[in-house]
C-alpha cells in the first residue's frame, strides 16, 4: 500500500505543479520525445500459431505434423502455446502440452459479435460468467480475448469506450488476462494509444495483452507503442501462420519472429529462441507449402 | 531568439526541479509511457521508389512507363520525388520535374564505403565537400545520405559516434538535410533510439530524415521511434519499389502507401492522396510484373 499511496501523492504533486507552472507540461512533452519511454523489462509471448492461425489457413494439417509443430514450439522458450481451437462461448478445456486453459471470445463491435458467435455482446457476456464461474470452480484460469478494438469488418469504427467496457466485464468476472484484438489489422499506433488510454482507465495494466494482425503492416508499430503504454504480454504467431478472412490475399497475425527481433533489439527479455522459432516456422510453412510471412525468417533464415 | 532564451530557461528550471524533487524524474518516465508522445504536426515523405526503388529492381523500365509512372506521383501530393539516379560522388545535378536537386552519399561503415563508392569515408567527404561548394555556388540545394546507420552487411555494428560524426561532416559543409539510411533494415526501435540520441546531439531535428528498409519488417515501427523522437522528414518508397541486394527475396525499402497509412492514423498531416500512391504503385507493380510489397495496397487496393 505504501507504493500506492507514494504514487498518488506524486500525481498530486505532478497535477499542482502543472497548474503552477504551466510550461512544465509542454516540457514533459520535449522530454517525451527523447525516445526514452519507459518499456517493460520482460514481455511474455503468447504463441497463438496452432490454434488462431492453423485455423485461418487453408490447407489442411495432419494432427501428426502439427503434434511435431507444437513439440517444436515447446523446445523455443515460448512458455505460453495456444494448441487447440476453441468453439465460441463454449465450455471447452484446452489440454495442450500439460496446461489447461479455458479461453472466451467475445467481440468490441455488435454487428461481429453477432455474426461471429451468434449473440449479442451482452449474452455473450452472460455466458462467459457462466464459464468463468464452472472454470475458477476447477481452479482453472480463464483467458478473455475481445476483437475489433482498433475497427471492425461491418461497423469500421470501434468507439474505445466499448473496448473498454468489454475488457473491464470481462475482467471483473475473473479472467486473469485479456487480449484486446486488433482482428482486421486496420489499427495504426494512434488508435492504439487512444484504445488502451481508455482501456487503462478500467483494467489494470498487467491483465492486458495486444493481439495484433499485421493486415496492414501496422502490427510492430502498434505492438511498440502498446509496450511505451505498459502491456507486457504480446500474442504472435510463428510464420506469421492464418491469413486475412476480410481482406484476400493479406497476411493476418504478426509474425512471432519478427516480435521476437523487435523486442530483442529494444533489449527487452523474452525468453525466446529466435532461431528456434525461425527452425519450427519452416518446418510449418513447408508443411503449409507456402511461403513464411515472417520478413525477418525471410532476411536471415538459412535451413 | 525569445524562443531560444525561454527554452534554455525551461531547461535550467527543469534540471533545478529533478535536483529538488528526485521523484519527478520518474513522474517524467511514467507520463513518457502513457503514449502521449510528441508527435510531428506535419511530415515531409521524400519519395526514393523512382530512384532508390528502381535501380533495385531486376526488370528492366523502359522510359515512357518511368515518365508516366514520375507523372502520377506528381499527382498524388508528394512534394519531393527523387526521379534520377545519381552517380555515387560525383557532381550529377538531377533535373526532374521541374526541380534542380544535387545529393551525395555517405556512409557510416567503412568497409561499406569502399565497396560501394570506392573510396573511404574521409576521402569521401572531400569529394562531398568539392560538390557542396559547386552547388551553392549555383545555388543548388544538396541533399546528404548517410547509409548503414543501423548496422553494416560487411561490418554488422555501426557505432552511433560513427554516424553522428558522418552526419555533421555533411551538414556543416552546407547538405540542408542529412537522410539516415538503414541500408539492411537490420535495426529496431532501440538501435533507432541509440542513433538518433547521439545524431540529434550534433545535428538539429529539423535536418534529419530518416530512411527505412522493411527487410527485417521493423521499418515502421523504426519510424515511429524517429517521428517520437521529432524526426519529420521521411523517406519511403511506392509499391516499396526496391529489393535488398544484401538479402535473397527479402523485401527493401518501406511502402510509402503503408508510411502515409500510419501517420494519418496518427493525425499528422502529409498532404498525400494514399488512393493516388496505391494507384501510381499498382501502375508500377503491374509494370514490373511483381506484387506490391505494401500492405495496406494488399489489404485494401481495389483498382
Amino acid at each position: 500500500m505504501g507504493n500506492i499511496s507514494g504514487a498518488v501523492k506524486q500525481c498530486l504533486s505532478y497535477e499542482y505543479l502543472i497548474r503552477e507552472q504551466p510550461w512544465l507540461s509542454d516540457l514533459i512533452c520535449q522530454h517525451q520525445g527523447s525516445g526514452r519511454s519507459k518499456l517493460p523489462e520482460c514481455v511474455k509471448i503468447v504463441e497463438v500459431g496452432p490454434r488462431d492461425g492453423l485455423q485461418n489457413e487453408k490447407e489442411f494439417i495432419p494432427t501428426r505434423t502439427k503434434i511435431e509443430f507444437i513439440d517444436m514450439l515447446s523446445e523455443t522458450g515460448l512458455t505460453v502455446i495456444e494448441a487447440t481451437s476453441f468453439v465460441s462461448s463454449k465450455w471447452v478445456p484446452q489440454v495442450a502440452a500439460g496446461a489447461t486453459d479455458v479461453a472466451v471470445f467475445g467481440a468490441a463491435s455488435e454487428t461481429f459479435s453477432r455474426k461471429n458467435i451468434n449473440c449479442s455482446i451482452e449474452e455473450s457476456m452472460w455466458r462467459f460468467e457462466e464459464v468463468v464461474k464452472s472454470a475458477k470452480g476447477a481452479n482453472i484460469p480463464v483467458r478473455g480475448y475481445v476483437s475489433c478494438v482498433l475497427g471492425c469488418p461491418y461497423e469500421k469504427h470501434t468507439e474505445p469506450g466499448k473496448v473498454a467496457e468489454v475488457a473491464k466485464r470481462l475482467f471483473s468476472m475473473g479472467c486473469y488476462e485479456i487480449s484486446l484484438g486488433d482482428t482486421t489489422g486496420v489499427g495504426t499506433p494512434g488508435a492504439m494509444s487512444k484504445m488502451l488510454e481508455r482501456v487503462l482507465k478500467e483494467v489494470p495494466c498487467e491483465a492486458l495483452a495486444v493481439h495484433c494482425h499485421d493486415t496492414y503492416g501496422q502490427a510492430l508499430a502498434n505492438i511498440l507503442t502498446a509496450l511505451q503504454m505498459g502491456i507486457s504480454v504480446v500474442d504472435s504467431s510463428v510464420a506469421g501462420l492464418g491469413g486475412c478472412p476480410y481482406a484476400e490475399g493479406a497476411s493476418g497475425n504478426v509474425a512471432t519472429e519478427d516480435v521476437v527481433y523487435m523486442l530483442s533489439g529494444l533489449g527487452i527479455t523474452t525468453g525466446v529462441d529466435l532461431n528456434k522459432v525461425m527452425e519450427a516456422g519452416n518446418f510449418i510453412s513447408t508443411a503449409l507449402n507456402r511461403k513464411t510471412n515472417s520478413k525477418v525468417a525471410q532476411a536471415c533464415y538459412k535451413p
